[in-house]
């Protein structure tokens, strides 16, 4: 249960179908987990050719998660046919990314009717159940009508 | 010609083996093109696997390419041995990043000790040798002895 | 209570000695208030000599506290001697700061060796007893040696 | 001369009585100096009432000044009538904001329809004529019509 009411009652539905259309998840092998109001997490299993000089996640690879992560808790608040685009966001890299897999966690912090801002953090899991934050994220959407 | 003076005269071997060592940089397409003392270009085709939903590219691998540009400025200016690590970035995304190719342009705004400081734009390219600006960076980055 | 243990039993004294350092706290009427480990507020009575065109706070008078509300946050988890300057910050205004007063709230998100991430928010309070958040920061701190 | 065109011809004006009305620039004693097309230049002698504890600027007051640069370098493109939000900033500071005045320099790095995004710089100068990079902005504007 989150703080937020959804206008839409099919918000998932729309999310998910506007999570398919981004193919860059499907290259990277990113998958949409939970879908809650004003709150997505997106899952990302290591992979070596995603990898930056040391052999961490590079850090627009995680930007790339936690952003729609972010992108797509602030469209499960949006009216039926509304979408959300990124006008910017700042990410903080706190740890190395190291893991055998990472999950995005986006929340909205304020659904405005024009601009939602959320705050999106990146969690490295680890085979023993630990998890451990590596980057955090403050993000602005613009929320749009739907394109033809 | 830039107004930086490299401490390292082979500041740009060390550029570019540590992009080498970038594998998402070959993963995605990224070429790393110029370098000169404090400024650096990555270039990026088009390729409709790395998009997000309305058919541009996302803004992870915006970031990625434009975050690296930045990373490599702020490299080509620091010792022997030093090298770079992002510890945050903001990134505005101005237009749709459209185009036939991408070229992203991180400068050095100011070079500390310890931290520097980067500015970095994206441009798409068209056919006809126009380009447009798509996205703008402010990162900070940090300056590391190197690692073993 | 916080998940924080502080290294300097004395971190308030410290913290407090160094706000009142801050001359621009008294320019503004900015108070220290509540110092837990990796948690400071700062409150502000509204003041129309501090305001913008609208006659809300002014976004600088803004970030003036919510900045210093981080670092104190930050400070309070430094070894005794230590300090902490602000290397960057980024601050969303959510809402008109409009209000009777206002606190401001920094919490430390991730401590480390030489550099702390914080979050923080601005609340406009009411004579009700109501708040609302009207913005939001994440900001990158410097941990520094004591200065002569 | 810049690079921009002014929808409206006495932008110039309506620049000045928005800045007339921001008390807070009083407060401190700010000083709107050059308006052009895209651009704006704000003055602050140096006052030691404005200081964070080791006798610099602080953050905040640098953030007042070059946010509202930024703001007003934005409102000067807008139409007759039009006024600008601070949807959000980021601000890094490069170096002690020591000095005997300021300014701070507001650019319009590009125009919307509804967002405007800028970059501000804040300088120091000292009296032999020498200025210093003291700290940078990128800054994200809203458009919005005249208020009543």
């Amino acid at each position: 249960m989150t703080d937020f009411d959804p206008q839409d009652p099919d918000y998932e539905t729309r999310v998910r179908a506007s999570f398919k259309r981004q193919r860059v998840m499907e290259t990277i092998g990113a998958e949409l987990m939970k879908i809650a109001p004003g709150e997505v997490e997106i899952a990302l299993p290591f992979r070596a050719d995603l990898t930056q000089q040391n052999g961490y996640l590079h850090a627009g690879i995680v930007a790339a998660i936690v952003d729609s992560a972010c992108g797509y808790a602030a469209m499960s608040l949006t009216p039926a046919g509304g979408e959300v685009l990124s006008i910017e966001f700042k990410l903080n890299l706190l740890s190395p990314a190291a893991g055998e897999s990472f999950v995005a966690r986006g929340r909205v912090k304020r659904a405005g009717r024009n601009v939602t801002v959320c705050t999106g953090d990146l969690f490295a899991l680890y085979g023993d159940g630990a998890e451990k934050l590596v980057a955090t994220m403050l993000a602005t959407m613009m929320n749009v009508r739907e394109r033809a």
